[in-house]
């Protein structure tokens, strides 16, 4: 039977994992061409620097700078080149000259995933993504596929394994942030330049991959709220462990009256819940829909090896396609929901004041969330370190975000509140 | 376009859900037929009597009781009738005129699954099955095709709800076997007859499913070891508590040298295992793959609702690949690894023993590991109700299941031991 001609573009991390699993002669790639049904070949690997040091089970003899005269002698084509560019071009490219593709590449899907599912339809060829989110999790399978019969309320992700690692270091150490961010840059879990995770722009990526297919719906890169880790202190932590809450960065997709909400935040999530001991660099996602209830998917969210596996996967679904005469299909959303503004989000909040300790302060207080149609959950009220002030920590009930806003607004012009120390989302329960 | 017909056998717990959401004018049958691509429409419900009183969005005038008639009627037929006849009869029948089918039947597919999925090649139709394994938990997609770059080491699964209500209620409350299954009765967590869930048979036919999709080799019923919960004790579940420990019955499929362990028993996990946080009568399902390092894939196991929403998600993959033309693909696996016999499993164990207090014992006792070439991890000795009496402990490291026997067998023969308290093995860790 003719082989599947597989073109690796680039040979980073999980570039080298994915040469390294199809080298010729190694188990594994004996195995996955059984599973495709036909002799799956590396035919090349295109790079930048053809002197760069490589893995020495990476053959040299293949590597290559003409990326796009590799895409053309190609039936598959495996993008984990990263970027808008060229990933965008050589995969249109690739898709145009008859190849189907499998990318990890979450920044190019959240701007350019209808153009490239739309070349895909056209030219007869597939898009594949598991890798793009949350590494070597299986989760587009199961919220396309699996969950297809069931409507999809809410899913909860923690999908950046760097902030992951970060705050749960911050939990468990007491470390601040900049601290828990040089650990995880010495163990290779961050970045040089860490912003693109601490200040969510990878996890809005993928929440915006995990809305679409949760509802079936578009959803705009640029629709999704965001906000990083950045502003979380040693205090919001400790505060959260004292009150029986874990601070995590969640992406949430959820469904609303006449929309869906998408956002990226940190959030309080209570530590019974199964998001609270995803620890360290892991990932989960967490779904709850209307029939089957509560679902969590746990894992690797990142790293070569894991994020090969996802690749992989996916390599082999391609190639079976192609053996079998699959006929594409349109990936097009079957449904067009808004996205909501985060105003209309409806969530619970903690706000946390440090206010005057004296008599009547608790009432204004509780007045203002009242005036606004806030109600209020719990109240606790500690010292606060001399000087007759108190703490105050204020747990709503579910609550629009346009109208907590105003609560905040309304608090900070209050005589007898000091400070707003910080405002949460709470999540999960 | 064509509408899509579904016959559905079968209208208990699952059926009724099922029945519901394909009632015409219900709001997710049209977003399941905007998936599908086509309308999604049911043609007639067979069940044994027609009288029986029904939930009221079931429509009466599609009950049958020509369950044989019905099935030449569709074009996916979705099973929920359970047990081997005649639901094998009316599969093979469904498949012969044409039909895709859906089932939900784990002993069906344990005991006939290559027949079901030749005769499905034969007639070129599909045979889908994700509600037979851990029910609302996307499990058969995620190893079959998203782990299929990947070389799947060991799946640990909690696959019976009712034996982990069962063990979870020993665990919180102390309770012993019979009272904590005789409550899992009151909650309808346990049926009226237990046999089935208590014995492991059960966990056993999910066990060999799934290590089917894991190893993509065959595994007949008939080869995997099972052990129920029945020898469990309330003095085993609190012993496991105070050495930090928990009793779960695990599913366990593993590659070993020479092929495949697959089998059921009561093990001890770790606290610190997730899942070992796996509570009440959900399903959980660890698996350990070379590349993709730990996942795991928690939720509801069972109920009509939750079950439902698998079964509703392969009906619409079955009336997509319909409505696309794809062509069926050979389901038979692509490797054949022999099923080792359980004394060729290798594990670790807790042996705890109850022996006499007096100088030289541990000595006699460790010598029996030694002789067998069983490596002891860690002792611990307690003093065991006076009479001049004590409880030892022992936890090996990876030990061959047949020796670890023999083992027991020479303590047994020891004039020191009073007697071996209990056996079980230890796992994910």
């Amino acid at each position: 039977m003719a082989s599947v001609r597989v073109a690796l573009l680039g040979c980073g991390a999980v570039g080298t994992e994915v040469a390294r699993a199809l080298a010729a002669g190694s188990a594994l790639l004996e195995e996955l061409s059984q599973r495709a049904g036909a002799p799956v070949e590396l035919v090349g690997v295109a790079v930048r620097d053809l002197a760069a040091p490589r893995h020495p089970e990476v053959d040299r003899e293949l590597l290559t700078t003409d990326a796009a005269g590799l895409v053309r002698r190609a039936d598959v084509v495996v993008e984990l080149v990263g970027g808008l560019e060229p990933a965008r071009t050589l995969l249109l490219e690739a898709m145009a000259a008859g190849a189907s593709v499998v990318t990890g590449n979450k920044l190019l899907l959240a701007h350019s995933g209808p153009e490239l599912e739309a070349a895909a339809l056209a030219a007869g060829v597939e898009v594949h993504y598991e890798a793009a989110v949350a590494g070597a999790i299986p989760i587009i399978r199961p919220l396309r596929d699996s969950l297809a019969g069931d409507r999809v309320q809410r899913v909860l992700g923690i999908v950046n394994g760097t902030t992951n690692y970060v705050l749960d270091q911050m939990d468990a150490s007491g470390a601040d942030l900049d601290g828990a961010v040089a650990r995880a840059q010495e163990l290779g879990y961050a970045e040089a330049d860490p912003t693109a995770d601490v200040e969510g722009h990878d996890a809005a990526a993928k929440a915006a991959l995990l809305a679409r297919l949760a509802f079936h719906t578009p959803v705009p890169l640029s629709a999704v709220h965001r906000e990083g880790i950045a502003g979380v202190t040693a205090d919001d932590v400790a505060a959260a462990r004292e009150a029986g809450l874990v601070v995590k960065l969640l992406a949430t997709c959820e469904r609303a009256p006449g929309g869906v909400s998408v956002r990226v935040h940190p959030a309080l999530v209570p530590r019974s819940h199964p998001l609270a001991g995803v620890r360290g660099a892991f990932n989960a996602v967490f779904v709850e829909a209307e029939a089957a209830g509560e679902l969590m998917f746990y894992g690797r969210g990142a790293g070569g090896r894991p994020t090969s596996s996802a690749v992989l996967g996916d390599l082999v679904t391609a190639a079976r396609h192609r053996v079998d005469g699959v006929p594409p299909r349109s990936a097009a959303p079957t449904t067009r929901m808004p996205v909501l503004p985060v105003g209309e989000a409806r969530t619970r909040y903690q706000v946390r004041l440090r206010v005057a300790d004296r008599p009547g302060v608790l009432a204004a207080v509780a007045q203002v969330f009242a005036a606004r149609g806030v109600s209020i959950e719990t109240v606790r009220q500690t010292p606060a370190g001399g000087r007759g002030a108190a703490a105050l920590a204020v747990t709503t009930h579910t609550a629009r975000e346009a109208d907590l806003a105003g609560c905040v607004g309304d608090l900070t012009g209050l005589g007898s509140v000091e400070s707003v120390t910080s405002v949460l989302r709470v999540e999960g329960s």
